[in-house]
This record gives structure tokens, C-alpha cells and sequence, in this order.
């Protein structure tokens, strides 16, 4: 089982940052926490890293609705869209698969809330 | 199989987030990012919903060892923990056990990366 839903684009980094956010909006995913991981691993352990970026993006309907049916869901919440330079110069994104994270949760009150997750993740995805 | 690690404790809510905090730097993990989940649920839906904090725990060795042996593991890093308030008064801490959210990745080199991440993040609950 695949845990990620990836596509590779052809633009700048930091417009794919852009263009990311604006279609995870039009699902009404909104980006709640962005880390730098190239800054922070640089800032943290004088490492270079490629350009890496981790947008958590959270659809606050469904994750009030995965909150409500699992009240510890929130230690897999956001979900993560990652995207990061390529060495060919274009830059990939990839989404995290909520059903594949969550699969150790045995709750079947979860299951459709996850299902409903990742099809508008995929099609984000799939759409870029 | 649990995917996380819990403990309930007897203190106010914003003391419980700066231990917390504390006790997880003692091991290395920074706190990158923080979700108010409540503020965030009220602002969105309009809804109330008990205090709810989402802490963004990395260690930054442990995650640069991680991203070098899975380029997409991005996806579900950093690694949660929770803060939540219960009926009673008290505060339960939860941490996510990366071992149950990475099980979808199939990588034999993320594996010992992922125990250690779990062994410091179930000490830390454990310790609290």
C-alpha cells in the first residue's frame, strides 16, 4: 500500500508552494502549519537540504468530524502535502494518504471521514 | 496494535503545554509547530469544542535521518503530540507512536529510526 499521492510539476519552487495552497483552498483545505525543513535542518545541524517544504493542511469540517468520532485523531492531524526540489529541476508533490496513516486506528466510525479525506487529496493531487 | 502513547495528568491546561514542551526539549524534540484546535474549530465552524492543543514535536537528527531514508516521509513528519482537557479537570497528553503511523512505509531503513523516535517519544509521556 502506497502511504502518498505524488505528482511532478513543472515550476519554481516557491510558485508550486503557491499553487499548492490556492488548489488545497478550493477543497476547503486550508494550510494551518508550514515548515521549512531545508531552513531547519540547516538551522538546527549546518546540513544542506534540498528544498522541502511541509504544508499541513486541515479541511476543518472533516476534521471536526474525525475529532468528534476519535478524540486522539489529532496526533495524525494536519495532513501533510509535501513538496521538494527535484534534481531535474522540477518540483514534486506528494500528499499524505490518510487511510494509509490512519490504519493502525480501529475505528470504524473513522474509515469514511479518512475515505472522504483522501479522495479530495488525490484529486488535489491529481489536479495540480 | 495502539498509535499512541497517553498519559493523564493533574495540572492547568496551559501549564500542561509548557511541561510538556519542556520535558520533550529534555530529549531533543523541538516543538515546530502548534494548532489550536479549539480556536481553530471556532473560527472556521463556529463550533466550541474543548481546549485542544496539536504540538508538532522533531528531532531534528532523528528527522534528518528519516528524510535520507524516505524522501517522501515528509508526509508525516513532524511527529504530534496532543494536549487535551478532560471532564474531570484533568489534562491528557498523548504522543503519536510513529512505528503505527509509518507502518504503511515500506522501508527497512526507516525502521530503526522509527523505534528510536517512539522509545524517546514513550519515555517522554511516560515521564511526565
Amino acid at each position: 500500500m502506497s502511504y502518498h499521492f505524488s505528482r511532478t510539476i513543472n515550476m519554481p519552487f516557491a510558485d508550486a508552494i503557491a499553487h499548492v495552497t490556492t488548489e488545497l483552498g478550493k477543497r476547503g483545505f486550508g494550510v494551518l502549519t508550514e515548515i521549512d525543513v531545508t531552513a531547519t535542518l540547516k538551522k538546527k545541524l549546518d546540513v544542506e537540504f534540498r528544498p522541502y517544504r511541509i504544508l499541513g493542511a486541515c479541511n476543518p469540517q472533516f476534521a471536526y468530524q474525525a475529532l468528534s468520532a476519535e478524540d486522539k485523531i489529532g496526533t495524525m492531524l494536519p495532513c501533510n502535502v509535501i513538496v521538494q526540489q527535484l534534481d531535474d529541476g522540477r518540483v514534486e508533490v506528494s500528499a499524505v494518504d490518510p487511510v494509509a496513516s490512519m490504519q493502525a486506528v480501529s475505528n470504524p466510525a473513522l474509515e469514511p471521514i479518512a475515505l472522504q479525506v483522501r479522495d479530495a487529496l488525490k484529486a488535489c493531487v491529481a489536479g495540480l
